[in-house]
């Protein structure tokens, strides 16, 4: 674990768990904008490490890297006790799949020990991390849990089914926690990712100030990639979200996808 | 209409369709704090005078009360002849639905008229006023359409077809023009209210300024009805959306309700 | 109103609104072949009086055309005015759309009469033809409403408001219905028929017999293609099942459609 | 395994997995008595035995009981060479599920091991047993999967996390395989059980025999528990259904029950 000095947070922790380069970190950095300590859990620490400074850095906020692998419950459990003794979390974020192939799979070609890890990933490590933390926020009638989807939670997809079955279970894990704990005041919620996420538009460091600076920006030829800093303002309006009118699914996709897959 | 001095809008107009006390105020409240010219457009021309005189005067922003019928096509054309008088309608807001009972009523005593007016008010009128300002916003490459459904949006409901049938067909128009009109940069989406929306919380003419205010304060014997101003956050959510991660469509419902219906 | 000589029927009518070349020829044939008599309804009473003929002769059963026009709440009142002369009805499927263009329109240049006509046909009509048969289906505690729906029923498309606005609203009302009037012993369910309808795949007048013979068929060139006589065995399946397992919704699609939406 | 005198099949093994004294049971009757050769899987082969006799004498049918525990792969392959070496296998039924407590559990109560299991029995073990079966049916272009869930199979429930996690993983894989394998002639079906199953309705033995017979039944106070002959009867459908007109998935659920989730 990355250590630093730190006066006791106040806010809580914010958990971001399955931090890559791209969703994982543009979550991070808003949260520490927003003043959280942030804890950051990956697999690969070296590069979680050099996240974490960043965003130290630019958003002058305490930013914890844990190392996790969430395939493994021993590893989720360690990495629990880590960041639980920097204090309540307030907030956690499961961004971690395993990651397939974009071509699909012959379905007798599919390895078992495949499928099962995937599974591990998607559901049983989502299962497990939140097991860790809603003891805590169900004692302070607090909290807000997010899970991540993608358009494999809603609609099998041929050669895909190690992706679709982690995915439609971890959307029923979010529907059974929702029902369960928002009347103790926790808030979970499945933020289903229709297209594909790529690199932060802003120069690295920058953030977009104003919605008025967002509708300036012409997409240009990128447009079909979404944009993490977007993406991640939706997260942070969820957990923002007044506990009397919370959302429990919402899709993001690129208006560019003029045959996105429209909910439902 | 009850026209205002003023120098002609930059931002678009924001125009509000079906504004009672609750929902549709708050949301013409939360586009006026945020700089927009807002229409705000129902029935009865008194009361919405009223709100529009209140709205204008505590946002200082300018609010013009404009009469429609949304069962009556003639007059949705000639509300919209108004409303884009005033200037380019950037939002559109479609809000409006038939009253119904809040009692089950056996589907054999429903009377055929109260069917056909069920349809034509929930989804026929949506349908005229998108074909209003749809041609400005393609134009423009640019606009929100946001249209509120609930949970008769989404499963039949004994005892309330006129009310379900015409929702369904709603979020078939929403998810059509969604498909159609992405591409050219209009943003539409579904909101979906699953619970029932009460007064503003706050003391009338407070808006909660920020998001810790809102979590200090407690739900008490409130609690099963939703706070319109937290709904219209999430509408003004949507609306701020980059246009590399929209919306099509999203839950609103009460943390209280334990047994809530999580969507899909 | 085609009179045939006639013993009273024992068994209740068969219903079947919207009767053309394919599948409402051969689900009125199927009920038919099962010792039905069946009413046969559609606006070209010329085409229809030849269908009756053929059905009768071939099925051996008493089959009665009868002139109807779904947008038209008096054509519907009169005409089933005349099946119920004929008795019970026991069983109704509802056929019905408007027919819409193979190719998108613009949203903008949908009319707003056609947009009308096609709630009316769609969602209009069925409420109306329910609420005609429900009465006595209710009294003997018994009766089948069978609603025939399409993918426009469960996903908006771009360029298909029209369509998919009343078949959503169709849905609509299934559930609610089914919701409604189950526990008094009526049986209703939405078919969603995921794929293009063609001719009979048989020689006109062979009906195939036996299971066997059906896989034996090789399904050739033209795959894509529904049979309609197939479609009509699960119409026959449904209105056959046992109250105690009772389908709600089903889709049917044809296995050659590699990229078939699967539902849901 | 319970070997028998066999003459070798010609239309290709049915083989259940899962088989208790309900559904499974019924399943495998309807098919014996469809004149397959039948193969029934499940843990308690004294109990399995007893079923393959009794259906063997009643049906006059080949029946073949084999031991498996879905949640151990080594056994599931090994069941499944049995299987195999009887013939090819044309229908394969996965009805297993890990037993679960009728009451809720507190989330934070379930065990680890538990929740592993239930995927395990849910999705894993259908992933596999489906991997033994598919090449098979995709030499000959032609075979059958039917897939059991449950109301847990489509929405959360607070405190069945476990089941839930599994029953949405099984319908993304039928998803998968109805995608990738029914161009090959492979029909794959998902069958949404909602309600209570019962023990068979008629007397040991018996069958109803006729459709008006069902009718003439009044439910009486049983009337709430579905009965597993009548829902065998449409497993069967589906799989006789013809390959120009298949089913995905459907719902069954009792005629019963007033406050039924009607399905999506």
């Amino acid at each position: 674990m990355r250590s630093m000095a730190s006066s006791g947070p106040t806010k809580g922790i914010a958990a971001i768990v399955g931090v890559g380069p791209k969703l994982g970190r543009s979550i991070a950095r808003k949260f520490a904008h927003e003043g959280y300590t942030v804890a950051i859990l990956a697999r690969d620490l070296g590069r979680l490490s050099r996240f974490a400074d960043e965003i130290a850095r630019e958003e002058k906020a305490q930013v914890f890297a844990i190392r996790i692998d969430c395939s493994d419950t021993k590893s989720i459990k360690e990495a629990f006790e880590g960041v639980l003794s920097l204090g309540f979390v307030e907030v956690l974020v499961y961004n971690a799949y395993q990651q397939v192939s974009w071509h699909p799979t012959n379905f007798t070609d599919i390895r078992l020990d495949s499928f099962e890890k995937s599974l591990a990933v998607s559901s049983t490590g989502a299962f497990h991390c939140a097991q860790q933390v809603l003891p805590g926020m169900v004692e302070r009638g607090k909290g807000t849990i997010l899970f991540t989807g993608c358009s494999a939670s809603l609609n099998g997809i041929a050669g895909f089914s190690e992706l679709c079955c982690g995915k439609f279970a971890l959307r029923a894990l979010s529907q059974c926690l929702a029902k369960e704990f928002q009347p103790m005041g926790v808030h979970v919620a499945h933020v289903i990712i229709d297209g594909v996420v790529g690199p932060p538009r802003g120069p690295s460091g920058s953030r977009r100030t104003s919605f008025g600076e967002q509708h300036q920006q012409s997409l240009g030829g990128g447009g079909e990639l979404m944009d993490p800093d977007s993406l991640a303002q939706t997260y942070w309006h969820l957990h923002a979200q007044d506990r009397s009118a919370w959302t429990q699914e919402i899709d993001l996709h690129p208006s560019t996808s003029a045959h996105h897959r429209i909910l439902y």
